[in-house]
């Protein structure tokens, strides 16, 4: 090989240079130097207590699980489909179906979970529901007229996939019980009238990251009929929904009863977060030039084979191994994990209550969710990305500004605590460090 | 759960529906149309031989291997990199680093087969081969005026890509030598007359898929020499390099001295299908407007986080698995693969000369790799859709039109045959298929 010649010459000749204002816009968007940001500032300070991350609690990882996955999908596959070993060796090995191999349990669990009773047909098993959402809005993207309406504060994940699709996103604002349906109207038909055309609107009606708001039964009711009213389609994330502390209100798609809801599906927290997998389900109809009749998922499924071909069968085995070992209820597997998670919940509420006993007085507040990873907190001052630098450096304690997610001003008083990722010495060590971040801050507003 | 009562009201309310004249264009290119017709004839006959799959050899397929080769990269981090158990866990289950977690290995990999010493901080891990090139072009699709270059017969995955990310391909001629470096350069130059900006050009220098012609190494050198002279970058992909009967010339990447070529990784065909891991070396130096220097690969690790997050550390796990067992070494890990895909391309070729004694009298003739997955065979008649169609259903055996691989009508009396997937017997008995569909077609245009 010529590599030590080529690197001697190297010196001498001009190498090739690209400037970031040459690549796609994307790659400059304030979201993602918002994450950049976060990101930074987290790895300087790795000894502070993070309420910033919403990863998954981590106590119940255990590689020997894994393979008791693969293990259970292929005995699913030899036993209950007929496989012959060689077909399941082909199965997890070979290049597999674009729509995905774990489908039918899929189907099963959305109907033992949430009542929902998807068609498999209707379900393409993606790369995690980051896939699932570029594939819905670039299959939605059409022309330079269609644009995304979303709840604001908006998930990052939505922002990111919207940027690389080159697709504009219209706020709407988030009130006490979700999405705040006369602005909603407001916002599509403003867009109509500038010559544009709402495609659909993003909505995470359980638990939503960042604001930890959830819709109450008829606030999901009424945002379907204004929905169908408004002629958009609604794009339902769901990845915390099974963590929660009682009743479980049903999906929007459940309640959909005119495909006006296309269905965003993760296993990241109810699965296992590093085999990546998530999928959509997308039951419309769709009518090509020559009237033939298909489903969106087929579309969806051709864009994803131009996109990752098809997700790992080897991925797909060991989150279908996990729905198997648990009669395909992932309320069954998570019993553990939802324990913590409300646990943990439960401690940052009641934390905070024992340190500001006199918030309202103090000015702080804080919503209470009945479930998933995240509390907002409202401050009587601004929590500005270099107080976030002071209090990791100072206090030793990360949390998330608020005003990261949204693209028009809001949320500069809050921040956002994520409780999913820490143990309960964590949060107890760390809540004494917010506080004390707070108390000084107070103070220094108060001199 | 509404489900019943709504499906009973479904009827009376008018249901949402999509036209595809509303999707994004991708799901109208003739490229997909291709493929989908392409896919269509091979399930309307199952039973007939097919020489249209370039899938990799199913031999030695082994779901036992999966399990060892996950113990041996949980193994490396304990003992190699001192991972406590936990640690280990977190690695496998946790959401992990965007670029990935096996591209320490990846780069030894390159050094030992390929001379290449690469940057492991240049390398992403992507969702396979298919993810990198579709993050690579939507970075380097900046705007309306951003075109690409590629080999033409065209790889219909880099179609799909590029189509994805709006980008439009402008073909260049394909000769005996790979690409034909007089029209690479009138492409260039018509280009930028015509006011656009060729960013790049795809090139498959060995065993080209789907044209079966490998680059000289003077050839290689000379590419270089003109991609820099004209100013656009080389994506090289190099899926079937590895397998070939003799001396391994150096990949572009290997004689790079000037960072001219974004390097393009599968292992797919070298390690597992079915975990869907691939990646991208981009070294490159990217300027920002404030003279910050990165490199091309934390700007497509940015773009991976928006697309897929991150490539499931499991899939990962068991490629790096793979890797850590044969000494990082995929020429090591695949010796029995390698005499597989080098005994069926012989036999297709001896195959040939057997079934068609008099070709070159007949205007019969085929090119003969030195490795790789595919052969060549021109016909003195056109190889139809309509042609295939019919040996399917009367012949019993597949193989693709190379004309579903040209954007400007070219390849219409030629048929790719994929020796890849099948076994001895089967070779011998679909030549017998084709040989007897070859007579039967100059017959009818002889009467």
């Amino acid at each position: 090989m010529t590599i030590p010649a080529a690197q001697a010459a190297a010196a001498a000749v001009p190498a090739t240079q690209l400037a970031t204002a040459e690549l796609h816009a994307s790659l400059e968007d304030p979201a993602l130097e918002s994450m950049n940001f976060l990101n930074e500032v987290a790895s300087l300070y790795p000894a502070a207590i993070s309420f910033a991350s919403g990863r998954p609690y981590e106590e119940f990882f255990d590689v020997a699980l894994i393979h008791s996955y693969l293990d259970a999908f292929c005995a699913h596959l030899s036993r209950d489909l007929g496989y012959s070993s060689g077909q399941v060796n082909r199965a997890l090995f070979q290049y597999g179906r674009t729509k995905g191999i774990i489908h039918e349990l899929v189907a099963r669990n959305l109907a033992l979970d949430e009542g929902i009773s998807a068609d498999p047909q209707a379900i393409v098993v993606t790369v995690g529901c980051q896939e699932a959402m570029f594939i819905v809005l670039r299959a939605l993207r059409a022309g330079t007229a269609d644009v995304l309406l979303s709840t604001s504060p908006m998930y990052v994940g939505l922002t990111g996939a919207a940027r690389l699709a080159d697709m504009p996103v219209w706020p709407v604002h988030t009130g006490q019980d979700g999405i705040d349906l006369a602005h909603l109207v407001s916002q599509v038909r403003r867009a109509r009238a500038a010559g544009l055309r709402p495609r659909a609107c993003y909505v995470m009606p359980d638990f939503a990251n960042p604001a930890g708001v959830s819709m109450s039964v008829p606030a999901r009711r009424e945002l379907l009929r204004v929905a169908a009213q408004e002629g958009v389609l609604l794009l339902e994330d769901n990845p915390y929904g099974l963590f929660h502390d009682g009743e479980h209100p049903p999906t929007l798609l459940a309640l959909d009863d005119r495909h006006q809801v296309i269905y965003l599906g993760s296993f990241a927290k109810t699965g296992l977060p590093g085999a990546r997998v998530g999928y959509v389900v997308a039951g419309q109809p769709v009518t090509s030039a020559d009237g033939t009749l298909t489903l969106f998922a087929d579309h969806l499924s051709k864009i994803k084979s131009m996109l990752t071909v098809n997700t790992s069968p080897v991925a797909q085995a060991v989150v279908g191994g996990k729905l198997l070992l648990h009669g395909c209820r992932l309320t069954a597997a998570n019993v553990r994990e939802t324990a913590a998670y409300l646990r943990n919940l439960r401690l940052v509420l009641d934390g905070l209550a024992d340190r500001f006993p006199d918030a309202g007085r103090s000015g702080i507040s804080w919503n209470t969710p009945h479930g998933g990873f995240f509390v907002v907190v409202t401050l009587p001052f601004d929590a500005s990305d270099a107080l976030l630098e002071h209090s990791a450096r100072e206090h030793g304690v990360l949390w998330t500004p608020m005003s990261h997610f949204y693209s028009d001003g809001g949320g500069l008083r809050q921040v956002r605590l994520a409780c999913s990722q820490l143990t309960p010495s964590q949060i107890s060590g760390g809540l004494d460090r917010f506080a004390g971040f707070v108390r000084e801050a107070l103070a220094g507003g108060d001199g």
